[in-house]
């Protein structure tokens, strides 16, 4: 009898309510069923993306939003800049270079936040970059960029797009989408939403939009203008996942109830106590600046294989965490806090780490971080 | 208390076993209790396509197969031939068009199936087309095309492969994907399975694999060759939709206990059943050659609109079935018998049907088609 616990930055546990609500008999999404579903969908998303504009939906994974924002919005040729401090980066990189843009990269050293004078120095020295890709959150490192600062530079650059992958960061962090200025925001179902993967959502100014019509690129399954248009009359441009959808309107009202500043406040007090107790072990944090709200990435000590900690973490105390990817692979354990996360989840996902630790031989005092996080999250 | 009966051609009803089994705790993708359902789901799907080759799961719906199907096996400028006979013919037609291909379509009547006579000239005369889109079901008309026989004329053409649509044929439909030589079969998960849409399938045999090394159309979501490399390692490219992943094991598990034979000669009986029927209430098919099994469009008598029929039978019955789409609009009604369909969902579309048009002042005698669907379904 080995209980379960997901503390993955994605995918993230799902409440039961929300798992329950997709197992509802099946609507047809071309039937009068779905408007009310669409249409609510619609509405929470504006709410949680903290918007005017629609936010669509795609079914794909977040991934697939990624796509769209960068083939419904340039050229082949155009000059962009990607912000590449992590797997994440490197991905907006690889998206831009398989359709042709012509990609400048800010890079940045993994476990730090972009420096947004750095993007500005870019924008200023050319000023025919069509477009900033960063991560809100760089689930790789578990930092979070700034994204405030960043949306204060790009949009005083009238032919400059900001477009913010937020899959990791959405429901975590604060995001003024349309206060800041954020062009195009990426979403993704698995992750502070607490859904199955299988839905990416992309919301989109209308500064965005007007690049839109000047973009070329071939689009099909991501035409994020179909899309629009037909969200606009509550449907979507092929086979709606309607289960998900269905399941979307009932973790929006999980958030609604709890309400938009307590879930960012929440996330703000998981992740602090998780640092200090972190710290409290005797152990450094891997995010060096700006640790983020989602998921926090813990360097392993000298002698420790991050690899082994996430093995035994699984097949001893059935806590699945997630390890370091590429070259922080074997160097570091990340736990996150993100969606249906509290005081309870950061005590296990501790416990745990300090048992693993002490087990692999690591000198530490058992129930010195649990008792900093207790101490933290006491309310 | 309406109770409401879903009887379109996708989506279609969802088992309650396969309902629940979205109920499950949410597990990690990159975790190893993913490896045993992703293996269970790839061998079920080679089972139920009839293939020794390995079929790639996507996180999209079956327009994402599509779209993998162009994009990965040709070239801008590539000559290629779309049977056009629909909705879905004209789909392939636009997506081609899309990426640039040179597309001759074959133009068949609404209603009618393309004679595989008129491929094989199209490819005698030009020996430099590189691949025939199809449907094996075009939906909108409820025509099935003889796969069969095309297959066995594509494939004595070396440089020419054969893409078959088989999303609303598959389950229903007896496709025999390596012995004719299907090179791509596109399935969906809405349908046939019995699944809530967004999975896609793709299966891919080695003559296609030979033209993806030539491919050099942009990919990136869509990339077929990494998502086989990473499926080889029972995985996906980017976030799997585990929940749905799950759903499809147990939906496999459902088709295999009836046995595939089985599964093929439900269908052929359920939708023989519902033309016989039709016929006996006095209304004429819409497809006039070759109909489904998947779906049956019924022709709607002089003076009886399609739409108002649609709403009447959702309204008053509770049963959700299709109109026509495009110029079919409002000239017929679609009732499927296809996945989770028997004996009763066919009594239940023929009962309602005729109480729906005698409402609506069409003089039949009610009971009729009911008696005679009964007649052909008794045990």
């Amino acid at each position: 009898m080995l209980k379960k616990y997901l503390l993955a930055p994605g995918p993230t546990p799902v409440p039961s309510s929300v798992l329950l609500s997709m197992a509802q008999p099946m609507i047809h999404h071309r039937s009068p069923d779905f408007l009310p579903i669409l249409d609510s969908a619609k509405k929470g998303l504006k709410w949680l993306f903290q918007t005017e504009n629609d936010v669509l939906i795609l079914c794909s994974s977040g991934t697939g939003g990624m796509v769209g924002a960068v083939t419904n919005f340039f050229n082949a040729g155009d000059k962009v800049i990607v912000v590449n401090g992590g797997k994440f980066g490197e991905r907006w990189t690889k998206i831009c270079q398989t359709y042709g843009l012509n990609v400048k990269e800010i890079i940045v050293e993994w476990g730090y936040a972009v420096k947004p004078s750095d993007i500005e120095n870019e924008l200023k020295a050319d000023p025919d970059i069509k477009g900033v890709f960063i991560q809100a959150v760089e689930t790789s490192t578990g930092v979070y960029y700034d994204v405030e600062a960043i949306a204060k530079i790009v949009r005083q650059f009238d032919n400059t797009l900001l477009i913010v992958d937020a899959i990791s960061a959405l429901v975590a962090h604060d995001l003024k989408t349309d206060e800041w200025g954020i062009d195009i925001m990426v979403g993704g179902s698995q992750k502070g939403l607490m859904l199955p993967a299988g839905l990416s959502f992309v919301s989109i100014s209308p500064k965005a939009w007007r690049a839109n019509e000047r973009a070329k690129l071939p689009r099909f399954y991501f035409n994020l203008k179909k899309e629009h248009e037909n969200l606009q009359k509550n449907q979507t441009n092929f086979s709606s996942p309607v289960t998900l959808i269905i399941a979307l309107n009932e973790a929006i009202k999980l958030l609604q109830n709890e309400g938009l500043q307590n879930v960012f406040n929440r996330h703000t007090t998981l992740a602090h106590a998780t640092r200090e107790a972190v710290k409290a072990i005797g152990l450094s944090l891997y995010s060096k600046e700006s640790p983020s709200n989602s998921v926090t990435a813990i360097e392993m000590p000298a002698g420790i294989d991050g690899q082994t900690v996430y093995k035994t973490l699984r097949e001893k105390y059935g806590v699945t965490g997630a390890g370091g990817q590429d070259r922080a692979r074997g160097k570091i354990i990340r736990l996150a806090h993100l969606g249906y996360a509290d005081v309870f989840d950061v005590i296990v996902g501790i416990a745990s780490l300090e048992m693993t630790l002490k087990g692999l031989g690591y000198p530490l005092e058992l129930g010195k971080g649990v008792a900093k996080a207790q101490e933290l999250l006491m309310r």
